[in-house]
């Protein structure tokens, strides 16, 4: 962690995205035939940082983690339920938001991936809804405002309690003088649809909306009077579970601790290997295939579990980038390199196709997206290296075609004897891992030439070599034995040469051209906001309402507009 | 000005957006039948800040302040004109962007509004060719670097001179730890639909890329050999104006000087009135129905030529905008009002309409289009007080659906005898003024309620009171004479008590529901990105890339990633 970052707690060096149920200090997770209940149920000791209380189910980042867990847990280890229901464990409070004294504590580079992260778990709500057909029933029992609204908004349907009391707010206007980030706007607007001038008056208004017009204003579904709230709740559970076509009945894995084998410079995993190097700022990450031919039946699937190769590779990479965009603030680059045999990758892939109808295989696609997803909105300079012996094919060569550029390697390497550099797509690159933006990393990419589109699909089967992959514009530069050290070891040093600030904001343009989507706002409209907000000496200024907040001293305004 | 802000050239006092061709220093406009050519030729003592001279054509406020009033002169006084052919009087140099000197003493409130000004600018030339079938050709005869090359960008189609030297290149990351924040990046990928590998190399490289290249990549759309070029910029202009739809022969009218009579607190238009009021930190807009009824016929509205009502306001309102964004920046609130007789402006608005394909006819709304879309960009709180005596209706009405709350009196007020407040929708409230974000002001309003858009259309040729406004969504609230000075006044303290930053953020969120655009991302995910890096002592920092540049000093960059 860098200097000026408050100590993480039990003087923990690194924040950790690993947890399980046993060891969850703020939500429950309960399962009840096919309705699972996720309850908030905040430890105010249990803060990742030292130095605050998570007062009134507020949130820090490990709160998040915990529910980025439990969401990963109803997919593959409880495909038996069909709606969630998202509440909280406190009296007459739902959630506060993110706690205020530990964002003021943070250091900026904390405070965007903070936001980051919860901003991807609330999607993650989203997302099993849209996709797994898992949706999400929030009970609103009390105040719920800033983050504890916005973690509404991720669900299906809000029921507010209407006891005159309880209400939603977004209050970091007039409060905290930044925005609320978490998505709150952009589903205030886009997905609420909510009047604009309505949502002025709504995200100005400290003490928030309750009742009737909460209601009339959509900023909730359904008023629940107290004493018929739980009759309710059960109602609509049923209402929801009746009609997911989740399978009801299948038997899910479990999802075992990750093999993970942390030392200074690395982190071991079972299926990828992540190297520090601190002097180039570089993190280079070894994707490996399955040594294991694919499973000959969604049975042996089922046997393998957490161990099927695509599911654990997705899990460890997604561990991976988190570890790296949390706790390596300084690397510049992640290198992606990928080994094994090309046949056995795509031999997985072709499994995954034939059995997407399986709700594991189904399950393991879709995490793939979000885990593509996440390193598509990783700020670092994503490269991909494509060298002899290399693997990239199918879900694979997604990460070629995430990163900012691609070096494919021509022909064999002195003294090298495997097989040349090959590039192979399969059906997957064509249409389950959409970006943000909706479109296919290829959509994207060929933005301005869509025929190539086309012509990407017809090599499906082949394993293309580095001057074709060139000449088909699928890689940046194909480079001989010759050029290859000399062209890498230039690119790098180039690359840590900028400003990191100026390559996150040229990367988060390049990467996601064309349309855009709620989810891609969110990112773009939304978050860029909260981060020039996040600099603003009116919000964390030493005289900025975030700093003063709960002091008794009013914050001091530079009164410019800019 | 701002305390921080470098001192304006000339003792001047304000920043002003009135000029003419006579008094241009920085481009020549020639008309030569139906061809136009705008000659960018810095003047390098012409800065309009102290302290920086204008090297290499590169620009500040003021040269871009001559090209947008060169482009509303094309629109209006030069309807014969069918192609504009851009190019630089300057050898071997076509412009060299944004002047970094200027921009490294600059406040951070100029930047942003140097930057939005200079966006709207490049959106005016797209805008006059897809509206008013008035393409831009431009010729790269030299370098054309950052905002130069942005230039060049928004034009229909660009010619680079093959010579082995001219080149275009984005080296903001490389060279100024800044991004090519006037549409560069998004035009790069989403107008000319670069691929993102390729736009990441041309991105950070300093010197460009030439010839065959820049073509290949899509750069320019054409390479000229230097002893070819001037019979290939003829050949195109002819093609070019060859395709266009303007009337060719018409006779423009001269855009005379505006009426504008500035005084401490206030300025005086023909057409409306801006009063400035510092303790409140509030400025006042009160725009004027036409006196005299619509014109009868074409013949009358050429007769009156500046002085045609609609055009004359959306001048002065254009104007008086871009002086409260420029120099007024501790203005938090712009309440719009507006006098006089709704008929009239009604009628103009059936006088528009019928006449919509007379060239004049059609250019006035397409710069209430501009302006209107300028308002939305304003980072002021944008309120509409809809009183009695008030005629805000059709292209008026769009006033009240672009702020970013409308408050309606109820009923007379004691002691007035001017009518009860009435509001109009006419057929000019459902199409011709889109937002950025594609859709009618109408459209973005009720997104989730997309019937009640029609319902407002069954209402055109109604005036409707206050109560039944609030009622159909087209105000936020109605009040009476008892309440209304109170909830006004409390309604402004509290704005003037929140944090500036969080309300640009806030509205920059809530006004833009809905679909994307390019032109919308370009102020939603570009601009939002550039802000943040002008906040970052990576770029304006005193070791920061901005600030070192020409001082054969290296920046030092905080290292960390956000």
């Amino acid at each position: 962690m860098a200097a000026d970052e408050p100590k993480l707690a039990h003087a923990a060096r690194r924040i950790d995205f690993v947890t399980d149920p046993r060891r969850y200090r703020h939500w429950r997770l309960s399962v009840d035939a096919d309705v699972a209940t996720l309850t908030l149920d905040v430890d105010e000791d249990g803060g990742l940082f030292e130095g605050y209380q998570l007062k009134l189910n507020s949130y820090d980042l490990g709160v998040d983690i915990e529910l980025a867990d439990a969401l990963m847990r109803l997919r593959f280890e409880h495909p038996c339920v069909k709606v969630v229901v998202l509440r909280s464990g406190k009296n007459r409070v739902f959630c506060a938001g993110a706690n205020i004294r530990m964002l003021a504590g943070a250091s900026h580079a904390h405070k965007v991936n903070f936001c980051k992260f919860t901003n991807e778990t609330r999607n993650a709500i989203e997302d099993a809804s849209e996709c797994s057909s898992l949706p999400t029933i929030c009970v609103i029992n009390g105040t719920a405002a800033g983050g504890g609204y916005e973690l509404a908004l991720a669900a299906d349907h809000i029921i507010l309690v209407d006891d005159g009391s309880a209400s939603v707010a977004l209050p970091e206007v007039p409060l905290l003088a930044v925005l609320p980030g978490t998505g709150g706007l952009t589903r205030v607007t886009d997905k609420r649809k909510v009047r604009r001038d309505r949502a002025d008056v709504f995200c100005t208004t400290e003490e928030g909306v309750k009742g009737r017009r909460a209601l009339e204003w959509r900023l909730v579904d359904e008023l629940a009077p107290a004493t018929r709230l739980e009759e309710l709740v059960a109602e609509r559970a049923r209402q929801f579970a009746a009609r997911s076509s989740r399978p009801g009945h299948a038997d899910g894995i479990a999802l075992t601790p990750l093999e993970r084998r942390i030392t200074q410079d690395a982190v071991e995993y079972g299926s990828l290997s992540v190297e520090l190097d601190s002097v180039q700022r570089l993190a280079t990450i070894r994707l490996r295939a399955a040594e294991a031919p694919a499973p000959a039946a969604v049975e042996d699937m089922m046997a393998l579990g957490a161990r099927f190769w695509p599911l654990r590779l997705a899990r460890e990479l997604d561990d991976a980038i988190l570890d790296i965009r949390n706790n390596e603030y300084e690397t510049a680059v992640v290198l992606f390199k990928a080994e094994g045999s090309i046949e056995n990758v795509l031999a997985y892939d072709a499994f995954l196709e034939a059995h997407q109808d399986h709700w594991l295989a189904r399950e393991t696609r879709l995490l793939w997206k979000r885990v593509l997803k996440r390193l598509d909105l990783t700020s670092r300079s994503l490269v991909a290296l494509i060298e002899p012996g290399s693997c990239f094919a199918g879900t694979l060569a997604e990460i070629v075609l995430a990163a900012d550029r691609a070096y494919m390697f021509i022909g064999e390497r002195e003294g090298d004897n495997r097989p040349r550099a090959r590039l192979g797509l399969a059906p997957c690159n064509f249409g389950p891992y959409p970006m943000a933006n909706g479109l296919t990393r290829l959509e994207t990419r060929f933005l301005g030439e869509p025929a190539e589109v086309e012509r990407s699909k017809a090599s499906i089967g082949e394993l293309i070599d580095a001057e074709e992959a060139q000449a088909q514009g699928l890689v940046t530069f194909a480079l001989d034995d010759i050029d290859w050290d000399d062209e890498i070891r230039m690119f790098l040093e180039e690359r840590r040469s900028f400003s990191p600030d100026s390559l996150s904001g040229m990367e988060a343009n390049l990467r996601f051209a064309g349309p855009e989507t709620m989810e891609s706002k969110i990112f773009a409209r939304l978050t860029a906001w909260q981060n020039w907000i996040f600099q603003r000496r009116n919000a964390v200024g030493e005289e900025g309402a975030l700093r003063r907040y709960g002091t008794g001293q009013k914050p001091v305004f530079d009164r410019r507009r800019a």
